[in-house]
């Protein structure tokens, strides 16, 4: 079986390298990763296997990390991953979702087998697939290491991207402009919320005639009409009506690479009170793309977001974005950096983050995002979509066509 | 805001009489709920916000469930559970992602509010959302309560399902015997894989006309080529060719419940050895699905399979299949009754079970599956697509016509 390279092996050898140097500031002799972003970020595994515990060892005394998951994932690994077959073992099928034995019982096996057992063990204590028992299993077969938390040590490494991954992430951004397109271009007066889902799904996946689209992170979220007050719904069995606001937020996905996007429409003629939140929107979403630069801080970028708004008399008391990249369901962002008040990360090229104006007010809402680098000469948009409310007209019904009112700041 | 009734409330009330008294046959004052899919069951909550801590809490002490969610999530929570405004109690956005605060925190506040923090408490140990750092939090914030693994309690209440909750699974199945179909009508030699997904992607969520399908648990596994001897892989960027074995596994989602579905198709000619395996796997379902009926063991079911495919030389030592219904990603199982050697689950009407005879061998592989429910007269499908190997030939470029070579083993 021959492993597909989506990076050059020099470029897992760096992102192990540096994983290591953290390892030996921090004091960890052995991390064991559960995260399967990290996981797939130092060995290339991508499977969707991450709801059984799996895990990869990282040591300065061995050469390569080891993944250990389960047997049936076993093809998966060397299928996916750089390392030689040496660095995989899977786990027999009486481990899973058993009364008396657990997936860790076998990462503490392999761990002891390599004489890892000893020293200072790092484990993600807050990964969404590192649960309570699944460390309560490594401590037990364990109990000469002393444990140590790593969370987020490879997420802080992932933070600044390499070129072959931008490129993705340019991909992902073609990607996106194209599904939000679809989905701009697809809901009106009288489509199902379901239907309008499906063509975006299958925009999302298709891709480009170049490039295939993988699986976002976080199904295309678009709440309508009062669920718009509400950040996180789905699509439900509704046609949508004439004066629906419909929030629209979604990514493009290229090898687990995201660049995420959100925009508003309203069916027909938008309310004042929405209009104006827009317009103040993208005012604050142009001052804060203007101060990315690297040397700058992320708090910066959220602070001349909040002069803007505030200046209107609004305020946003969750963050204004985040660090985004690789990563897996149930979350496309990184946990890293964030673009608010107190987060002091100085930004620098080629890190990367989802800036997202998200107002949910009460009983309404909208969403306009933007994702984009960090370069020397600013921020550079990974998707090119128009900046404002989108007003989709359902008065002509030939084609679907849609009447833009301009609402830009800029 | 008027919340969408799925269930009647009866339902949800019955459902939390049947939770408090296990609760109290196991000496639980206090349940903690980290698992999405048991929120949403006994409460209603539906959103994609499980990528933050979140939580059910549920006490002999309290009439209602509690929901505690980030503040964003309020608005969704107030929009799609049945309890009163006083049962939803959102957290502020500084403890999202913080260095110094967690939301368990906030959690512990809750459950000192109500004085629950003094007797045993139950939590989810081994659930996905329920990180390692999360319970030790909740262990500080709580220092005078005893805590208990509760994992699974309220899975194995959901183990039977009601007759509405059958219903949607119903409507699941046509869902994915539509998106099964549109798989094996759309995949030919030529074809991107990715466009293949994309098309099977939109008929999961545009679903029927009657019925809008939700996202599933788990995207399309559908490997092909040298990948088929990998379990869970998904599309990548290449076109399909003639020789490809393909397998896919899906399923089709109705407010949360699912009816997965697994069929292997061959573009062009199969190999002598594959269709050996499928003929050997059709006959072990049959034998398998005749087994099923109320008083019998899980156990028994994989027996039947075993015996059959044993007769022809063949071993599986991973499960014959497990309990399926109502989840949130990473995974649609149930993580409670599995079918196979050893688990003694005696079978009751409306339990439901994902049966899949999923072999991989070296090099290539082959899954074909059923959902069904437990009837008084045996197993009922959810699905309704022929049980075989599917032959695509693309030797007919006109219209993509489909020729099956029949090898139904019963």
């Amino acid at each position: 079986m021959t492993p597909v390279a989506l990076f050059d092996r020099p470029e897992y050898e760096l992102r192990l390298r540096t994983v290591k140097s953290r390892m030996g500031q921090q004091g960890i002799d052995t991390l064991i990763l559960t995260d399967p972003a990290n996981m797939n970020y130092l060995t290339g595994y991508d499977g969707w296997s991450f709801y059984v515990p799996q895990a990869v060892v990282v040591s300065e005394d061995l050469d390569e990390p080891v993944w250990i998951g389960r047997g049936q994932d076993g093809n998966g690994a060397r299928l996916t991953c750089w390392m030689s077959e040496n660095a995989i073992e899977p786990y027999p099928d009486y481990f899973v979702q058993s009364e008396v034995r657990h997936p860790m019982d076998y990462v503490a096996e392999v761990i002891r087998k390599y004489r890892l057992d000893r020293g200072v063990i790092g484990v993600e204590m807050d990964a969404y697939y590192f649960s309570a028992w699944a460390y309560q299993r490594l401590q037990a077969g364990l109990s000469d290491a002393r444990f140590v938390d790593a969370h987020l040590l490879v997420n802080w490494v992932r933070l600044i991207k390499s070129d072959q991954e931008i490129f993705y992430m340019k991909q992902a951004g073609e990607i996106v402009t194209s599904a939000m397109n679809t989905a701009m271009g697809y809901i009106r007066a009288g489509v199902r919320e379901a239907d309008a889902a499906g063509e975006i799904f299958r925009a999302q996946i298709q891709g480009t005639p170049e490039v295939s689209g993988d699986y976002p992170a976080i199904v295309p979220l678009m709440p309508s009409g009062v669920r718009t007050g509400a950040a996180h719904l789905t699509w439900v069995n509704r046609r949508y009506e004439r004066g629906d606001a419909v929030n629209i937020e979604l990514a493009g996905c290229v090898h687990r690479y995201h660049a995420p996007l959100s925009r508003s429409a309203v069916i027909g003629r938008p309310s004042d009170r929405l209009i104006d939140l827009a317009k103040v929107v993208i005012e604050g979403i142009d001052a804060a793309l203007l101060v990315v630069q690297p040397g700058r801080l992320t708090e910066d970028v959220d602070a001349a977001w909040q002069q803007v708004i505030r200046r209107y008399g609004y305020a946003k008391d969750s963050r204004l974005g985040y660090s985004v990249g690789l990563n897996y369901p149930p979350d496309w962002g990184e946990h890293t950096a964030s673009l608010r008040l107190g987060d002091k990360t100085i930004l620098e090229t080629n890190m990367a983050f989802h800036l997202i104006a998200g107002m949910w007010l009460d009983g309404y809402g909208l969403e306009i995002s933007e994702s984009f680098r960090v370069t020397p000469f600013g921020a550079e948009l990974f998707a090119n979509v128009e900046r404002k409310l989108f007003v989709l007209d359902d008065q002509d019904d030939v084609g679907g066509t849609e009447w833009r009112l301009s609402l830009s700041g800029s």
